[in-house]
């Protein structure tokens, strides 16, 4: 056995939530791996009365290999551990979240989450195509993110690659990018417009769409530093109490 | 046949598709719905060769029922639809993502998502005190939000039930929620707070930390002008093209 390995630990607490969960003819639920930070589903596994039960107990998510047949903790081998921050049950009690904090990337592949071939692209260019693609799922806040990256990522490869002649007209974002005067100025105007939607009552379509502008400002400026949304996500979770039983003793707190 | 329920069209290149999936005995695979703006994990179902060309062809979240042997298309009976904007499959091609917009509630309850037994509320108090605890599954940001709007409702329960003394001390949330002129003022502050970490160059822990005071603070003013974070990535969503093939375009446009 790795030594990495949880291992099953109940107590009749335990083995009362096991005995209202819905097992399937071989004795499984589906179990989705969730970051709690992202919101990324890292995996989706099974689990039986051993997962749940070792995955409860020492807070890392513990699957059953079905090719296997045996219990198998993710990072066993990898040392890329999911550390299981809550878990959830479905409606009918045979589907179960993991959420968690990934140490590194979930995907043997390497890749952050095992959701990386994108179903549109195996139809248009074949799978081959859409796996050398690696476009991995990614909601809304996030593909943001990502698109800002790659606006900063063009900018550096017209820098290193003198020859390349520039796009014509550069984009809004790498003009940001470029001109951190620039930046800084749009990020205090977009909180300036924000705190206006309420001191003079724009209602809330403005409201929307002036945070999606401070938002997207400063994600650029985040993009800049090299500081992801997860990260500070990150730091948001360690601030609030955010789930739970935390989160009601907390309603007695200071946050 | 409601008339809600999506019909599978496939193609030769749709059947490509199909045929590269792994589908296990019963001829399924594991088809998860998520929320493309907030990153909610809506529910999770099976889904054979019909219920993902359905799907792709609809761009109507389509399962297959084990129980009723039949397709089934999310919103059929309900009308509350699972819009697909993008369709992913893991890395052995036996679990698909379904990342989609639902026109209101998922789970049959009546919760948005049909997780909602959190898996300690069952060990510490059993499922009927888990099931009426309806702790949904919430990552990081939208916990934050959920906290924030607890306070607001804390906030006005207080004011309405004027029998009942108020907490001795009142939260910084609540603070922020009753003062809008200091509440605006923390907005801009943590904005120039912010950009004085580029403009001094203050290391990544400050950015990310700065950005935290402002994302919470902004969150409170959304929240006191009933405006979720949902709203706001949704209208991100649709300025810029955020996935896939759009996404690449878009890198030759003016994003
Ligand atoms: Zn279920
Ligand atoms: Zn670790
Ligand atoms: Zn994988
Ligand atoms: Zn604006
Ligand atoms: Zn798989
Ligand atoms: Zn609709
Ligand atoms: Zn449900
Ligand atoms: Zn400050
Ligand atoms: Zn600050």
């Amino acid at each position: 056995i790795p030594p990495g390995r949880a291992e099953p630990v109940t107590t009749p607490e335990v083995e009362r939530l096991l005995d209202c969960m819905k097992w399937d003819a071989n004795g499984l639920v589906v179990a989705i791996a969730q970051h709690v930070d992202t919101g990324a589903v890292l995996m989706q596994g099974f689990a039986d009365r051993d997962a749940v039960s070792a995955t409860l107990a020492s807070r890392r998510a513990t699957f059953f290999s079905r090719s296997r047949q045996c219990l198998w903790t993710k990072g066993e081998t990898s040392a890329n551990f999911i550390h299981v921050v809550d878990v959830f049950l479905d409606c009918d009690r045979d589907s179960v979240i993991y959420l968690g904090s990934p140490d590194g990337p979930t995907c043997h592949t390497g890749e952050e989450t095992c959701y990386f071939i994108r179903a549109d692209d195996v139809v248009s260019g074949g799978l081959q195509y859409a796996k050398e693609n690696k476009l991995q799922v990614l909601t809304s806040l996030y593909s943001l993110e990502k698109v800002i990256r790659n606006r900063a990522e063009e900018g550096e490869t017209a820098v290193v690659a003198a020859g390349k002649t520039p796009p014509a007209k550069p984009s809004w974002t790498r003009k940001l990018l470029s001109n951190p005067e620039l930046l800084c100025a749009k990020v205090r105007e977009e909180a300036d417009e924000l705190c206006r939607t309420l001191e003079e009552s724009e209602g809330k379509d403005r409201v929307a769409s002036e945070m999606a502008d401070l938002l997207y400002h400063s994600m650029v400026l985040l993009s800049l530093q090299g500081v992801t949304l997860e990260d500070v996500a990150k730091v948001l979770r360690g601030r609030f109490p955010l789930s739970g039983i935390e989160e009601k003793n907390s309603r007695e707190g200071t946050s």
